[in-house]
């Protein structure tokens, strides 16, 4: 059946959906009617002992199409193939893998998209701001639907990490092991600062219509390029778009106007935002940045991390990139200590690679041996 | 007179323009028609051999009010009013100071806001792109008006260095001195890169019209915002906006909502934009983004800096700050690099402060004695 797909593939998958049919009571202090719903994917086989299990949470947009095809004559695979598949990091041969989509998404989860079953109405800006607390408690739903008592892992990069070390706290013994990658405590001022100038792109875009877009047919399309070509640049570091564009002209000589893009760095960037505009929720977009913004579990110790993290029982395995200026390695460091401060099981790499932020989902040896390494050692 | 003005102020100063009866060749080959005019300031009298004059060259959202007041109840001093005054490290007691607008600008040279002779209506979108060359051009030809052959020196930060540098190259006869603080010797993919989505938020507003919108009797508000919200991220470091703001709340509590700013560093961001879009035109912000990606001086030399060095007269003096990461000191080292390699005159120094490019406008004390101590060693 999946003979044209890649031997280490998870091959041909099929996303399922499952609706939960109690509210869900949400950090906002709003609920989500009953009858939300979150689509997910499935790579390996669940054991007998339902010991095998590893939960693998998205960042910010990113769904639940992390490996495989959907489609026998498919070329792309899933967002995180590189990491999940036979004999890969997170082994499917080993563990039943599940990635889902958050809700707020736009990929098949209950979202802004989705109709509102109290207006017959697409949600659009009317669904509430879901935060990271949110989604792993409607992870843990899941997951007792799912018969998972305990994930052998919960593993995430970026908002993903943030998700997997919120499991630690939040669900102190439903997780064995915490895989946070690229990712942080907190977002600093500055990142904050760049999710700001991303909402106020969509928000201030005339065909934003205060949310309700979808109604209208429309869709804020400028917005939305603007978004996602300022994150990207946070996405890379400079190394690595100095290394892929340089100053290198898009055409033999300059132009010297505005209409004609001069340089293949502006010519790449306009295409992201291009591409991703036509597949992507602008109300999503902005929930996405805002659970960032939200995240700061240590706001409830008074900042004090070490004491956020006094109860987990979780192993901790943190991976930073020396690149990455997004959530730089100084912000894995303050996990790390907190962690060892509070006396838990933790370890720590910091992989040399040029990629920046974006090298969490890239092919890197080194961060593939190690990842190899720990998910080897985890016990089902 | 300026009793009410600080005893180190430049005190009252009153703006002159210098008409030019002869058309400015430009580098993309285009011509800005003869009567065009420059703004300009100036602090401190010409010498008797006229070997006092010190150029002040502006960096993107600059002007030609560098120091002093234009009121006698103004508070606010010009942009530089830190460096330039009697016995401030340009002492106006040892030069004579002149501060333009570049062509291209809104403040008063011709620029799109100023009417084209030919049409009878403002330039626009059609005002033709003017690069650093260009200016350093309309520059040499203010200085002959001026009766100056040779500059003291020419003086800028940013892209203000970038101007500084170019008379280096342009005009090696013409100044003995060039000093070029937090600048660079071109802008790398990311520095395009953010420019790139500054102008596509300008270029996409819809109220931008091509670029006639001052004809229209609109501003293209939400573009000029976001392109200022960004650009003015990366003037500040991760530092400095964490020490600023933090994660500090607008309100006590969590609002949970799109309408609310939550975090202080919004509220910060957002009303920087807002006062900018009230007070810069958006063609020109375009204009200067381009004016910036096109400098690279070493373009016509195989990119060797080294050789494009080669036939400078002038002696160096180069500045840089440790959390500068839109012109960090690596950029820096790579002119004092070149200038070394080309066997020239030149100082350099790495400033520890925590202000990031913005730092190049505080009053930071080590910056302001190492300033002080070459202006005062330049021979009059």
């Amino acid at each position: 059946m999946t003979t044209n797909f890649p031997v280490d593939s998870v091959g041909l998958v099929t996303p399922q959906i499952m609706s939960f049919d109690k509210p869900l009571r949400l950090a906002c202090g709003k609920e989500l009617a009953a009858g939300y719903e979150i689509i997910y994917e499935t790579y390996g086989k669940l054991n007998e002992h339902r010991s095998n299990a590893v939960l693998i949470c998205h960042a910010l947009s990113g769904h639940h199409h992390a490996a495989g095809y959907h489609k026998e004559d498919e070329k792309k695979s899933g967002w995180w193939d590189n990491y999940i598949g036979p004999n890969k990091p997170i082994d499917t041969n080993k563990f039943f893998v599940v990635s889902i989509n958050n809700l707020g998404g736009c990929n098949g989860s209950t979202g802004p998209t989705s109709i509102n079953p109290e207006t017959n109405k697409p949600y659009g800006s009317t669904f509430p701001i879901v935060t990271v607390e949110d989604w792993v408690n409607s992870q843990a739903r899941l997951a007792d639907k799912l018969g998972i008592v305990q994930w052998a892992a919960v593993v995430g990069g970026s908002l993903g990490g943030m998700q997997a070390m919120q499991w630690a706290i939040s669900y102190p013994d439903r997780l064995r092991h915490c895989v946070a990658i690229a990712a942080a405590p907190k977002l600093s001022a500055q990142n904050i600062a760049f999710n700001e100038v991303a909402r106020q792109a969509i928000l201030s875009d005339p065909d934003f219509l205060e949310g309700n877009f979808q109604e209208q047919g429309v869709i804020p399309k400028r917005g939305l390029m603007l978004a996602r070509m300022v994150g990207h640049i946070t996405y890379l570091s400079d190394d690595a778009m100095g290394q892929k564009f340089g100053r290198d002209l898009k055409h033999e000589k300059l132009n010297y106007d505005f209409h004609n893009v001069e340089f293949q760095v502006e010519s790449y960037l306009r295409y992201q935002g291009e591409e991703f505009s036509g597949r992507f929720d602008a109300n999503t977009y902005l929930l996405m940045t805002k659970a960032l913004d939200y995240f700061d579990p240590a706001a409830k110790h008074n900042g004090d991390l070490a004491t956020t993290f006094a109860h987990v029982n979780a192993s901790f395995f943190l991976i930073s990139f020396t690149t990455d200026w997004r959530f730089s390695p100084a912000r894995s460091k303050e996990i790390v200590d907190a962690l060892v401060a509070a006396g838990k099981n933790v370890s720590y790499l910091d992989i040399d690679a040029p990629q920046g932020h974006d090298a969490f989902l890239m092919p890197i040896p080194r961060y593939q041996e190690a990842f190899t390494t720990y998910m080897q050692r985890i016990v089902i």
